[in-house]
């Protein structure tokens, strides 16, 4: 999976899959909430993350905590698929529906633009029946001159 | 401490005081991770938490959901002291600093306007050496007669 | 242009032009700025604007606050586009690239999700290159039992 | 005004006070929309600007557009007050009252962080009977080694 090809776009698919690797290995938070990283590519990534009691709050609906932890993964997979160190300056959440024990949510991010050390990304989390339940914007930074992974 | 005192300023207290009880009671997410309810009262909330194992992110840093999740859970207590049911409709968190395991976060949730059916909320999370971790801004919608606890 | 046709797709697009009309009319911010409604729809506006010298600022480019204007005029064309009276609850704004006296710009609004009275609109401002000069992300609130004009 | 004091506290007021000059001689928008720079300081600024026929929308309302391009003026004076020269990366605004033809209204801007090359600052627009407006939460980035005014 992390052998680089040699075509520009293959080489940008398997530096975001050894990236998406490499992070996982360590990610504690993700891995600890459940979530899974179904698919990354450049500037791309799909998280999903299934709601469990412990995510709840008084109300006994999803902590919007929670949901915006997943979209913050995903968009966290998403800022650092070119392998240059990139973290969350800020991010916007909007939250539209309720989550509930059970839910199966889905956060998808999309790059949609970067220039300098400046990325915005748009998150959108959805639940298994499409509905959308928030939509996250991000702004990430990427640190100068290091990687995620050694390649 | 559910009592409710002849002034208004003392009833406002005792109001946000049983909201909080009544909350934490339910709320899986917050007990979870180890948040505490340091203080509550009209449009206001202080809560802790400390960066545990399981909130690492890839980098060995605190994934910054879990400090939004602190933050969060800040603006419920805050928004929600009036013992109108109030739900968070969107927010807005800049990352200032990192968190590492072991710090000691406080989330400080303030009011800065309400009216209608929409408030504006300004939460602050510091670390154990008083810098700035985070600044949220939470905009919260209530729910028209509904309300938290039966007092 | 307003009659309202039989089919509801074309109603939708009526009701939409009659209510760019109604409020164009009256709309002297938008008007002085020199913007055209150059298109709108059910949830959707298009409009366009060119950077005069007395939109700059003290650096000499573009103030962000008249792209953000410029967004904030599309998102309520878009936002008001079903005829019920709606308003800006508020907006996020992300600056991608600077504007210079004489671009044109171009920005066009989308809705992202409407349910009871909020909606969420993407706004992207670009300009005569294509290139990508802001995005902002509406918050609208639509208020109870009023008409944006009168069909 | 200008002459720089010995004291440190003294010196960081009159650079605010030499970019506030510098900045508003070529600050064509500030200035075509009659806003007044009321004071200035290290990470400080207070704008008034008096809502004009021109700047209302199509409901008769100040057009939201106008009151971000005041506070976002503020913001601008508060985070150049350092003679660094520091653009908005992007801005968040929470509408609270409307604003009317005539209303005078006030922006004060307040740093609330900055460390390496970013600044959080919080505005608030207010009106003459001192209700609050709007909300403003801004992002500023500061570029390298470039000065506002030269000293």
């Amino acid at each position: 999976m992390n052998e680089v090809h040699s075509s520009g776009k293959l080489d940008a698919q398997a530096i975001a899959e050894a990236v998406r690797q490499g992070m996982y290995a360590k990610d504690h938070a993700s891995k600890g909430l459940g979530m899974q990283i179904e698919a990354v590519g450049p500037g791309y990534a799909r998280l999903t993350m299934t709601v469990r009691r412990d995510m709840l709050n008084g109300f006994a609906i999803c902590h919007g905590g929670f949901i915006t932890t997943l979209a913050d993964s995903a968009f966290a997979y998403a800022c650092n698929s070119y392998n240059a160190l990139t973290v969350a300056a800020g991010i916007v959440v909007d939250f539209v529906t309720s989550a509930h024990e059970g839910d199966r949510l889905v956060a998808e991010a999309r790059e949609i633009s970067r220039s300098g050390a400046t990325g915005i990304y748009d998150i959108t989390v959805t639940n298994q029946h499409g509905k959308t339940v928030a939509v996250m914007r991000g702004r990430s930074h990427t640190l100068k001159g290091k990687h995620v992974v050694d390649l």
